[in-house]
């Protein structure tokens, strides 16, 4: 076979592609990719494009057509079906024979003699011929015979212009003509927990059944249920590792601490380990296993915190003195940002000369947890460690265990927060957890599912967590607190509190324009009542029971903000495509005030009807009501009910004939 | 030197980048290239972010340093000097003195002692010195002196805090460090007249000095003065190749043709040859030569016109049987768009068993006009031929002449037309010729400008070329031309037009509908009286002496659209950065009546004061204005005038205590 230059068909533009395919995006089990490319060539011909994707390390590619919509732009889409790394890419080709036949025909209207076009058109199948299997072979010298035989007949054949020689040609393209394109692109499979997931983080220490107690592991089994019955899915712990003694801080965060003060969490290291090992008032290693398998017989998964850095007692500091930055004094740099300083906490040096060994052993501590049964991993300032590191540790432990799931604690820019989530990350932390204003939350929300982030970057909101009490929680009380979990529990389809915190509704700041709570969890051992009557925990559960039940909360990127002509009053909503599931969620801003306002839909979209009532229902209460055309009513009084979540009823389901109905929902 | 795994700062997103850097980016000799990219680290240190630059082949890359713009995202500039081929890159790491200056200053501010932290600096010092050739090296070894011997006085030395140091430190980085980004982007450095230029289309044999002669070049010689006189720079031959006989078009377009017809210049080659002979009734190739020579005496460049087509009576076709598709029926394949022939044009077979003899000779077609002086060729229907054939030809021949210019003939889809231009193509055709209306012209050129087209895709506007007679010339007569006239000229620094039918005001279509000129010059020869009083000569020749005098003119990126609130009214700024100076161009796109309404400006961008009057010069006229505000109004009458091109006075120039004019152009 001649080779030539370069095929003739261009293939352009490929998206999804992240930063020109250096990073995968991601999906999880059973998702669709769908891919759209500029795909053509020279002259005028029809093309063939086709998708091609598989799992990586299978040998096989499976093949999905691309079709044209117009302005050279060709789509399709292939769902990925299992855990791991899949590829795909484009393969084109100039569709000889297709345009053949198109042209026959249009010679056929001009009645122009098509003799010699009936031999070109044989011609073309019996070259297919030679590139096909026997079968095929065969079939395609048939197709060419009774065209070539009838060809002088004045009319030309039925096959000539019919479908199956023309399907048969296209499976047989030359293959010097065909144009794949490179580098293939990579998805991230994920499991389906790490698109929709909810998660409670507690600290196993305050969780003794008596005041003044440390907690246990076994303490916490007895929070299962509880933690279970809210519908959580992950149970998040805070590090469970031995807190180290030099320069402990104290109770709000004192640079002295007094007997009896547990030191942070994430002061890791003493004479009694580190990373590795559990410490001792928790208990040990069988009750963290035993704690696990509990809390998987509750439907829960335990998710640990990964915080690199060091207590000064830390074993590390003594076995492995390289892995650390040394001063010219002698002592080793602790972590500062200054002129603040935390000399409680050593962090690691991670490009030192002994670089290699440091970071086998971060791996095996990952190793460590995942022997003993954890999967998911939140992971504490990802961002003052080296991207190359996140990018090693995470690749090869995913290549093992394609299950793992990992969180990423970065608060910080959103280049970097980007880049995290690009080099591995499952999940990752947002500025949800600051973005208080409907305008903020809206912006913050297209960003994330309208640009390129909505194809690697999983967000998690939080309301809270043990650092960030945000100041619309201080001011705001109760109906905050409400708002905060609807906006958080239905924008995006993981989200987190820190609890009992949460639905207890602490909310005292440790001063004035501190996001830091007073007498902070992280300093001290705290003693929850849980079974108070004032809890929100009634509000969780059915939030997280309309989120278990709706396909529409299961997806992040799915949501269409809605008009509302009160700033007070943010509106979107979440559909799903294929059960035609319609969630509008509406949630009142101010906490103090009751907010009414008209909330514009597009119809069209929800695929209702223009002169029909039609009936929505607030899944939070069970209320109906019905609404009419796409201007409605309503009106959300924060000291009763500061959120709607409103199942939209199909066309079918509005009984006829209904009275016009105010609409309002108040 | 121990290796690290990856550097620690990361380089995304560069801009311009063309496909990921598998296409250079174009500009001018003298022309920046302002460069962005998000440039970041983990942690929260500084960096230092540099430019690098280097014409293609020369070993030796140039520096520029980059300026943090914030969230980020790092800018810097090169200029080109050299016509040919640059390349671009970042370097980037992190700035661990710098760092080390700006926390020892927050230190000091915090009355902490910094003994310490001094004795480190002296270090980073000493480092560098290790890495700094000698005589850099004892400085930066004297700075770490002077800084050890006060580190323990208490105050810190001068030195510590200034400049110096960290400007010498910042230039010798440990280079395992760096971080580089990959691969290198290009830039295309073309000469000037690559941006900015005025074409003239004209057909020699239409310029005997008598009707019903055919033209030589000897007369197109005598037409030099007056195609210089109006300004143009480039002249533009159609075909000027030996014309077949073999199925020759007569007038019209008729598939008959009656002897005398001359046939069209597009059927390339007879007995008398092909791509690299001329016509003989056109003189000799010495005749040509002294063409070209004469024509650069006037200013003019001449351009050729390659059309890779042959008529069945082309040398090749016997010659170089398989460069053609062969029917089973024995003869060659004719140009078809079905039901459509054209039987006088074969087309070549590009992808054939013999495609690179075929490929060499077609860039040999170049490489004879180039060995006789042309270096401007306007290339027919390149989007029939492989890409790969142009970026290949392209490719090759500019390495050996960088000043060559290709206009690209690419009147096709918008993905085509801009493949061809990433490919090579120095200027292409555009759509321009259809744009009419306003919207149509401003959502244009606005694509053009504001998108990556900006970056590679050089728009010539053409008002009317021999195949396309837009409806809008037709319909609208002189004033319609004079419109388009402006339009083009000052919308696009590369325009032409097709003449004399152009300055003539020639119409008159083959049939309602048809954009196909009657008694088209493509078919006959023509007499032109080109001092015909209503000649369009005089606003031509003004147009391109303000464009010649304009620097804002001879860009095509540099354009803001102003409101008018007259649909009929076109109105934008072009400015020059450097020299500010600012044009204001409007144009009545209604050819029949006067149009008048109110014209919104910026006076921010213009920088003119928004309390005093302002002057603007028409310097289609000489008739100046005096304007204040940012609302104007103006007035344009078909019949008299359709354009203004107005060039606002800077502040200085307008008349302290100036009576306040009505500010209206009539």
């Amino acid at each position: 076979m001649n080779e030539y230059p370069a095929p003739r068909v261009v293939i352009e533009d490929i998206s999804p592609s992240i930063d020109c395919g250096r990073f995968p995006i991601k999906r999880v089990v059973g998702q669709h990719v769908e891919v759209q490319a500029d795909v053509f060539a020279d002259g005028h011909e029809e093309l063939t494009v086709v998708l091609q994707y598989r799992p990586v390390g299978t040998g096989k590619w499976f093949f999905a057509p691309m079709k044209h919509l117009g302005n050279d732009k060709w789509q399709g889409w292939f769902e990925v079906a299992c855990v791991g790394e899949y590829e795909y890419t484009i393969s084109a080709w100039v569709d000889s024979f297709g345009t053949w036949q198109s042209r026959l025909l249009k010679r056929l209207e001009a009645r122009q003699d098509v003799t010699v076009e009936l031999l070109i058109g044989a011609e073309l199948l019996e070259a297919a011929s030679r590139r096909a299997p026997r079968h095929d072979a065969f079939k395609l010298q048939d197709y060419a015979r009774r065209i070539r035989q009838e060809s002088g007949n004045g009319t030309p054949p039925e096959v000539s212009v019919s479908a199956e020689p023309r399907e048969l040609e296209s499976r047989y393209p030359d293959e010097n003509l065909i144009t794949t394109s490179t580098p293939a692109l990579r998805v991230t499979v994920d499991r389906e927990r790490a698109g929709f997931s909810a998660w409670y983080e507690m600290f196993p220490r305050s969780c003794a059944p008596e005041a003044g107690q440390h907690g246990t592991f076994k303490d916490c089994e007895a929070w299962l249920p509880y933690v279970a019955s809210m519908g959580f899915d992950v149970l998040y712990l805070p590090p469970i590792h031995p807190i180290g003694m030099t320069a402990r801080k104290g109770r709000n965060n004192s640079v002295t601490f007094e007997k009896g003060d547990p030191g942070t969490p994430w002061a890791i290291g003493s004479p009694e380990g580190g990373h590795k090992s559990i410490h001792p008032e928790l208990g040990s290693l069988e009750d963290f296993q035993s704690l696990v398998d509990s809390a998987r017989n509750h439907g829960l998964e335990v998710a640990l915190d990964i915080a690199f850095q060091c207590s000064p007692d830390h074993p590390y500091v003594q076995q492995h003195p390289k892995w650390f930055r040394w001063r010219p004094d002698g002592t080793v740099q602790y972590a500062e940002n200054p002129p603040k300083k935390y000399q409680d906490i050593y962090p690691i040096e991670f490009m030192n000369d002994e670089w290699e060994s440091l970071w086998q052993e971060l791996r095996d501590v990952f190793q460590f947890w995942i022997d003993h049964g954890v999967r998911i991993f939140r992971v504490d300032n990802p961002h003052t460690k080296p991207f190359a590191f996140w990018e090693w540790v995470i690749t090869t432990l995913k290549q093992e265990y394609p299950d793992l799931i990992f969180l990423s604690e970065a608060f910080t820019r959103p280049r970097v927060m980007a880049r995290l989530a690009k080099l591995g990350f499952t999940q990752s932390y947002t500025y949800f957890t600051w973005r208080r204003s409907k305008w903020e939350l809206l912006e913050y929300i297209t960003e994330l599912t309208r640009t390129d982030l909505a194809e690697y970057f999983r967000p998690n909101f939080w309301p809270n967590t043990p650092d960030i009490l945000m100041d619309y929680l201080q001011e705001g009380g109760r109906a905050a607190f409400e708002a905060r979990l609807v906006l958080a529990a239905t924008l995006s389809s993981n989200y987190g509190i820190y609890g009992p915190a949460f639905e207890l509704c602490v909310n005292t700041p440790r001063e004035h324009g501190s996001e830091e709570y007073l007498d902070s969890e992280k300093y001290e051992i705290k003693h929850w009542n849980v079974d108070s009557p004032t809890s929100l925990r009634p509000l969780i559960t059915r939030v997280n029971q309309i989120r278990r039940e709706s396909v529409a909360l299961r997806q992040t990127n799915n949501v269409a903000i809605e008009h509302t002509d009160n700033d007070m009053l943010i509106a979107y909503r979440k559909w799903d495509e294929e059960t035609s599931e319609q969630l509008l969620i509406v949630v009142n801003m101010d906490p103090r005030f009751r907010q009414a306002g008209w909330i514009t839909l597009d119809l069209n979209a929800l695929g209702v009807s223009h002169e029909r009532t039609f009936v929505v229902e607030d899944l939070l209460t069970g209320q109906t009501y019905e609404w009419s055309g796409s201007r409605n009513y309503v009106a959300l009084d924060p000291s009763r009910q500061p959120a709607h979540i409103l199942r939209i009823a199909t066309l079918s389901s509005a009984a006829p004939g209904a009275t016009q109905a105010s609409g309002g929902t108040r």
